[in-house]
């Protein structure tokens, strides 16, 4: 025998705030699934929800109803924010206020403003910020940015985009433009990151309730198709819908003046099936299907970039761009007719200072 | 021995005017694909053109450089359409006001008036007017549109069409607004057709001259995206290139409360290589190629419309509301705005006799 | 006007022996679908049946129930054999002992001794020996032998091909060893055509009575699996069943040193449907929709060959190569060892010599 | 705050034996990817070895150069055994007898006796013995097993089952017969897997050294293809490469009476490329891409079966019944005609007891 292990660096302690459904994907990521990262504690307002996760988890982490506490403990050097997208903005200020990096889920935030605050918060403390837009980690996203950067394809002309939810449960608690806000953001990031070093110059949207006709007049938007024109030219689509009865479909297309690439795959399993009916595979039914690789690669990345102090892979000003396409959608469903986004806040850090002020 | 065979009804003589590409591929489907029909004349007022043709098939057809001569020749009883854009309308007219069965390749018009004229003349003249909707005929997007009818796939919610040409060899003999009149009006009748019964109601377009920007100044635009809403909800995408580096690339995509369709190949066989570079397959190159079964298709539907007196398949209204939207496109990108397209001329009729008087 | 066309080089004459379902489609191509072929004759011992082709076709040919007639009419200048395979060999001698060029369906006989006697008596009278191996004209399978025989893959180490027929509609009529003499003689032929220049030496069969146990005593094996040995060291498999309850299933793979080929589609159209059951397509179901284009191709190739006098690209001796590994296979069902086939017959010629001496 | 979090049950400790490329991803697997388990230590015989692959992982497992000492470390309680495939048998003895659970790599055992005496261990020591058949843990072939159980395709008639491994690095440690005993094990496996209940009657195989001639004399066959017969009367193949210039290729078919299911992914990822060389995509190039989620699948049920005291999943039967027909099939080589497996060992137990006698 050669004697035990000499320890290596200590675990990452990282904190997890919102103990619902992708909050527990990630906190049984940060318990199990990274070399040298510990779920060091979670809260989540509701009483009793941050402790059964930590419980079902088998984890050896601090359990928190309050955010503030949760916020004071030393073990917590890092926090991820799974919570409502209301609520994101306001997060990250706080915890960057108390000195720790910061993973928010998409959107980072739901106005320019908000968005500002929390780009200027991170900024003014000196932490890491990094923002959930997953698929830039799935490896056929992932690829397809490498080839393009390496100009595979040569320049975009026509980029495309789409997300369709599975299922459309209850659509009673869903607020209204969350199709733009939540979903579509995803889509927004990607053409954006498809298309490196362009701007959005220009949006037009169309958006309906299709699924659910009768949460129309309550501003339940479903069914969405925007379309984009960037400062090189290219043109984008972007699609969504609530509700796709074969399963989760995530799909891009980027199609430039040397070739093409497609992304995105609905069949769960390499499986084939064939029978008097004809050949068919089951679908993804779930995003956490699709994306778990993806899901756990961002947090190592997130966890990376705390250890090393670089520069996050997706930064707040990524969170800002797509929020700002979002809402010029939104401002385009309004008036019908096409929009120019918001420019990005180069004086983001001064706006900040200045609301700190 | 039983003796020869007696003869079946005469073959349907069939003249074709224009003998370019298209029209040399109608000829030899006249020629020698269709049983029941004979090629019975070739005119193309290019000296030559109509002879080397006549000559090159081996067919027993006579050759005109005079459209006037070719309407007169008695042996033509129906008559297939393959010139130039501008020109189509005013043939159509001519060929019915001779008492002709019309097929018309597309755009059968690029005016509404030019539209309501050839209409009105084969109504006018009871003769059959059928459109070369070509992929309505090929047998992918066919099944579509049975399923769709079928109700497989529930309400259409979001479309898909796109069409991207596989070079652009040189731009100085197109006219502008091409990509609309010629390439992205399959679309729209594409479109229309997977939308059983709804009418397109908004256009929002985009386009750009991004394959070939030194030609934007001439106003040829070869890269277009439009949007479309349909009086159903449905919204949709025509989406078109003149350069795809890799092929002829002709897709479709039907999403709706109960399901999806994708129609569209790009690979030319079913073979599939495997290498150090990874597994790949060879692309359709040519439209010949891709629809070649859809063009004879679509020509023995015509043969059996004249036999039968039955109505045409695709009809010249058909070409008009597709052209309707290609013009609210054309609209669109001039005023920036989306834009309505003209509703159906219920008065087609009434106009074109009109315009007769 | 420039007048009527003048007369290019009369149309071959062709007689269709056979007016099953194969012969129905042969006829159907020479009456209707190759320029400078006409249909000549139909002949089948079935009264009425020729006729009946005849008319349904509206072709100008006559129709017989007697061979000789047939084979004296001088209007036949070339003949096509679709008859039951154990009647092949005896037309062909018939048909090359009047003269005429000769495409005979596969198998082109069912003992090396009347192989023998085929070519023979069709070198004797110096005329086109086509034999009915369609699927080398198939795109796929072609395009993979050019890939083979240009080197792409390297050399071939593992080859598969199969056939699994949609149905096994009535067993009754089936001779015993069908499923070697008649199904997998393709796939012999594929895999020949596909390590070119290489010979059989080993040959290794297991057959069974699976889809159809009730008729195993009578002899009727529906089930194979025929394993290869070339000289070149190339290992294969050959794979035939009765019934595939999803459709007509034709594929092939070559596995080199250089790299891989998979050839086959199973694929109806390319419409893919989306539903709650998942993904999928329908199937083919049927040889003449899958091999429709490779069946016309052939035919093509044949009157080429005739025409212009050169080699036919599918010979009589390919015919006897794939017949002798056929053979193989059934002794080695016999004898339950592998076998080593009969070796290529150098003195074919001299064979069928002295048979007519 | 709700206080830390009550300690669950102690995660199992499992002890690695052998560092090498496999053992080093089980290891990681141990010390990260599963909740419930730790990685308590590594064994090794080569210095330094076990003590790297620790510190690496950034573990605290103790390191071990001799076996019996790592046997006797208490933290050991289940032991997995990933050492060339000669020294697996001695190995399964040795950690039984200590008390052990035992997960052991493929094969278990390269004789029928050493095989038997493995078996007879773990049952006299009362502890589980799972082998690394790790494709029955994969998502595409373990539904393919649920779909044959439930009767999806009715009765297997004819299967396929295929490796191809990326790369001939350097054949000269490569022992003799290892495509039966370590490639094609795995085939084995599945095909057994994928026609349950059946049992093989008949093995006939073709071998050759096609990758590397040159190693031929030395006994290194790199080639060869299986016909199997199952008494269900089902007919299968199993096919090994020692190189595929494309990749790691594993794929499996299983054709029925009722319907046909393939297994196999060849793509990396979901992004597809198009340009003017055609269509493609990049292929997996490493087995620990392919089968990584299968790798963690297997270690996570052995855990499982240690904790609840179940059943192993994949036992030393199944190992011993793909051992007698690797062994078969080398038999079948060396003598050229078909051979039949040995039968089960009804009789493992006593075999085994007798040997401790």
């Amino acid at each position: 025998m050669t004697s035990s292990s000499s320890p290596s660096s200590p675990a990452l302690g990282v904190g997890l705030i919102g103990a619902g459904r992708m909050g527990s994907f990630h906190a049984a990521t940060l318990a199990h699934r990274l070399p040298g990262v510990r779920l060091a504690a979670v809260a989540d307002p509701v009483p009793g929800a941050a402790r059964g996760l930590v419980d079902r988890l088998g984890a050896p982490a601090a359990a928190y109803t309050d955010i503030a506490a949760f916020l004071a403990d030393p073990e917590v050097e890092a926090v991820v924010i799974a919570t409502p997208a209301r609520t994101h903005a306001e997060l990250v200020v706080a915890a960057a206020g108390a000195g720790k990096a910061v993973y928010c889920e998409k959107p980072m935030a739901v106005t320019l403003a908000e968005a500002d605050r929390a780009i200027g918060a991170a900024r003014a403390a000196g932490v890491v910020l990094q923002v959930g837009f997953n698929r830039r980690y799935d490896a056929g996203f992932r690829a397809a940015h490498e080839k393009i950067v390496r100009g595979d394809i040569g320049t975009p002309h026509l980029l495309r985009s789409l997300t369709r939810d599975p299922k459309l449960a209850d659509p009673a608690p869903i607020p209204p433009w969350t199709v733009f806000l939540e979903t579509l953001i995803h889509d927004f990031d990607t053409l954006r990151h498809l298309n490196p070093g362009a701007t959005v110059v220009e949006v037009f949207a169309l958006a309906d309730a299709l699924v659910r006709p009768d949460f129309k007049e309550r501003g339940l938007l479903d069914t969405a198709l925007v379309t984009l024109r960037f400062d090189n030219g290219a043109l984008a689509t972007a699609e969504a819908s609530f509700q796709a009865v074969y399963g989760y479909d995530v799909r891009g297309e980027v199609f430039g003046s040397a070739g093409m690439l497609t992304m995105g795959e609905v069949r769960r399993t390499h499986l084939t099936s064939y029978g008097p009916e004809g050949v068919g595979a089951e679908c993804v039914g779930y995003d956490q299907d699709l994306f778990r690789d993806a899901y756990v690669a961002e947090l190592a990345d997130f966890a990376d970039s705390v250890r090393t102090g670089r520069a996050p892979s997706v930064t707040g000003e990524d969170a800002r761009a797509a929020l700002a396409i979002a809402l010029a959608a939104i401002e385009s469903v309004r008036t019908g007719g096409p929009v120019r986004p918001a420019p990005a806040a180069e004086t983001a850090a001064e706006t900040a200072a200045g609301g700190h002020g």
